[in-house]
């Protein structure tokens, strides 16, 4: 056996399961469900679904897959385009995979990520057959260490059938120490989630699973696919700016200090972007409770101003996977990787107080967030964590740029076209025109803020004139609206490729 | 002194601050923040307000009016009359003060119920100028007994400037100790709520004051406007029955026991009618924990059938008033009051895995849920607590009869012209139709279990017609809408008064 692998193999009875990922693939079976781990692109199990992969090209198979969250190429654009895919849950983000579920080829059950333990726990995401688990190491107690991210695998870990490991020797053996891995009990069996600080350990360094269960162990040296995310441009600046601000501005009011309270910021350039603005600033002693941690989570550790990050999965450019995964020893003892289930959980976002940074694809002008339907009907990734955050967040914030397609499209609109987020959750809006804070206002109190502090100047004036028209049709309503007009800006756009009043046909 | 009152103020040094109703309400300073016991017309202030009532018709004055949630006449139909509220939240279920809403007459800010707590903490809502808090009693070391309701009360104490005190001698003495008073710390500082069980007491019998903050003890007599709900008829019946069975069948599928877990019952006549359909099942040793225990709930305690139950508020119907109020030591080991915060928090929802069942204004095909506004512009009553328990619910039920206004209103509708509760949040539909279970599901998967079980017969066909419709115009996408057309239902209600396609003008 490589003496890479040996090491790895804490447990060495278990040395006889090793196999080949086509063997692995071989043992999957047509109709059932398959947990994957994987959030985000980290941690993903790769080399078996490439077996997959093959496998495809001479048999017909089906499976639904679940997984932490996206996952890279290798499942979501590879196995789904093989035509392996029947159902996937509960978040994706690749550009095929989007396609397959937007014809109706692949059925997509997005949902909240805190929400999966307790589907697995009742069945209702089961029962999982196979569990595909990337790790990096299996200990001498068997305890499995997973790799970058932890995802929902411990609950699935604890559900499946069978598990499969990966064992992925690209991933530096410095990652062992780095997870902490807690499952709570049954509902009803259940004690406090003992965590009140963010910093805090509070299980063990890997999932414990039922070693029966172990299938079949393929060994990897598959690194993940890199972060997609652009770096920040000036837009994004400026509105980390006014999130800065807005920041200030909160401790002048005795509502923060200086080293604010537990960062949770999104998935996506534009939440990175905001984050990595706090490098310049006088903020200092700041600690992120997140889902992942992008690159602007480590460059804010490098700068001093992070001392803690806490997240389920850490998701790097390849510019910051080669800095960050050589160095991990560095970051050993300032970050911790847990279940998405203690990541996203609403006890512990409602105690630690969180401020919750999350991009909005589309927002009314009474609040209203669309996070994943373009125009009410095409999936574009999926909630993800955001509504877990948002609503039980000290502050809920979402960030998006004022406009899309080169102006051609209002980030703020009269109705949104699908809500993730209702008018109740959405405390705080930053887009690069200005910030809005909504923060104990009525529906008609929040409009001026909206459409004067952040809609674009070119449609500023096409949004009074619908809200000064829905107050006049509905007699002052509690929530003024058109009703023959809400959805007349995205029907335009489908026409005219533009939601400007003014143009006519395209 | 009267020796009722003397008997009910424990704390003898209080007796020089008693004062007229008159006399307090003078002490109401204009354009302040007032805070208010009261939830659902049980526990509320009630000669305060109404002696503001009276000083309004010879001076003009406004107050910002916070509450625990809907209160009786006295403030939300007299008090609002009179001119005298700006803003009102965070909930509220009377016809004048609604309509005084939709004129834009008073601003409402509709909110959680259990986010109240911390917008109190963070100032939002505030500076709280006076707390206007209806007691049973002050103990002899300082803590002031709640009625029959403790909302918002505890944390409004702890923020406001000044309290005052209607204490209320007409609520039998019996109260005391039944309640269960427990404030979490400030996020951050904060501890788990200690709460493993609905039954646990963790607080103490009262709240506790700085009682240089009590400016003025008004006593009272007045008792709480009775609840409003109608009694169960065929329909709630049969939607109960219909609940019952998906029980049976879950406790099959293993996934519940027979004693089932927690339940909520939403404010309402067809959640309570639904609650009172377990009388003459065989479920028993049942737990309720809820926001308000409506008559149902004590008729499932005389009946036997619920061994505990817990919520922030007791509100009953004249009858039941009579019964409940005039034996309340028979049901004092049963019943335990708690803050709202307590009652709605996500941290106990979640932990003890309640089962959740409220009401919805319409739904649609995609299971979406409308609990507020009336064709996505006019307020009914407000989120209220539906938003806290049907998120973090184990299972959030909805009901709704398929149908309003004797056939004209389909409660099933192409899209919702208001969402309050998303896709994420909604997992069982009840109708008197039939009962659609999307746990699991996707957008697409979801659409005929709820046509089909869910919607009333003579709009089956026309949701089909648009659905399949959407389909094709969206090429299968993952949430098929025809934008044009998916608020058209309501467009054809306001101009023809009818959801009918058939039917031309009316």
């Amino acid at each position: 056996m490589d003496p890479r692998v040996e090491k790895r193999l804490g447990l060495k009875q278990l040395a006889e399961k090793v196999v080949s990922a086509q063997e692995a693939a071989a043992l999957i079976e047509d109709g059932t469900v398959v947990a994957m781990s994987g959030f985000t692109r980290a941690g993903d199990a790769k080399v078996v679904p490439m077996a997959l992969v093959e496998r495809a090209k001479n048999e017909k198979f089906k499976i639904d897959v679940y997984t932490g969250a996206s996952l890279g190429p290798e499942v979501d654009n590879y196995l789904a385009d093989a035509g392996v895919i029947n159902k996937r849950g509960p978040f994706q983000g690749d550009a095929v995979m989007r396609g397959l579920i937007n014809k109706g080829e692949i059925s997509y059950v997005d949902a909240h990520l805190s929400h999966n333990a307790e589907l697995v726990r009742q069945g209702i995401i089961g029962p999982i057959k196979h569990l595909i688990l990337e790790a990096v190491a299996i200990t001498e107690d068997g305890l499995i260490i997973p790799t970058n991210s932890v995802g929902n695998s411990p609950i699935f870990a604890q559900y499946a059938e069978n598990i499969i490991i990966e064992l992925n020797i690209s991933h530096p053996e410095s990652l062992i120490g780095i997870h902490d891995i807690y499952v709570p009990a049954e509902q009803g069996q259940r004690e406090p989630i003992p965590m009140t600080n963010a910093e805090q350990r509070i299980g063990e360094i890997g999932i414990r699973v039922d070693l029966d269960k172990i299938q079949a162990i393929v060994v990897s040296e598959e690194p993940d696919a890199p972060s997609l995310i652009v770096p920040p441009d000036e837009e994004t600046q400026t509105m980390a700016n006014l999130l800065l601000d807005f920041f200030r501005a909160e401790i002048k009011a005795g509502r923060l200090t200086n080293e604010l309270m537990p960062l949770q910021s999104g998935v996506g350039s534009v939440a990175n972007a905001v984050l990595d603005g706090f490098a310049d600033s006088e903020f200092e002693n700041l600690v992120v409770a997140s889902e992942v941690l992008q690159d602007a989570v480590f460059n804010l550790i490098d700068a001093g101003k992070v001392r803690f990050a806490a997240a389920t999965s850490i998701t790097l450019t390849e510019e910051l996977q080669q800095r960050v995964y050589g160095n991990l020893e560095k970051y050993a003892d300032k970050i911790v990787l847990r279940p998405q289930e203690i990541s996203n959980h609403p006890e512990l976002i409602r105690r630690l107080g969180l401020i919750s940074i999350n991009t909005a694809l589309e927002l009314d002008i009474y609040g209203n967030v669309n996070s994943t339907h373009v125009s009410g009907t095409k999936m574009m990734n999926g909630i993800g964590g955001s509504g877990d955050f948002a609503r039980n967040a000290r502050l809920g914030i979402f960030v998006t740029k004022s406009y899309a397609k080169g102006g051609a499209i209002s980030s703020i609109v009269p109705m949104v076209s699908h809500v993730d987020h209702t008018e109740h959750d959405v405390d705080v809006i930053v887009t690069e025109q200005g910030i809005a804070d909504l923060r104990g206002l009525a529906p008609k109190e929040r409009v001026s803020l909206i459409i004067e502090n952040c809609a674009h100047p070119d449609f500023k004036e096409q949004l009074w004139d619908y809200y000064n028209r829905a107050v006049e049709a509905t007699g002052n309503a509690q929530t003024p609206h058109i009703l023959e007009e809400a959805l007349s800006w995205h029907v335009n756009l489908a026409k005219n490729k533009t939601m400007k009043k003014e143009t006519t046909n395209a």
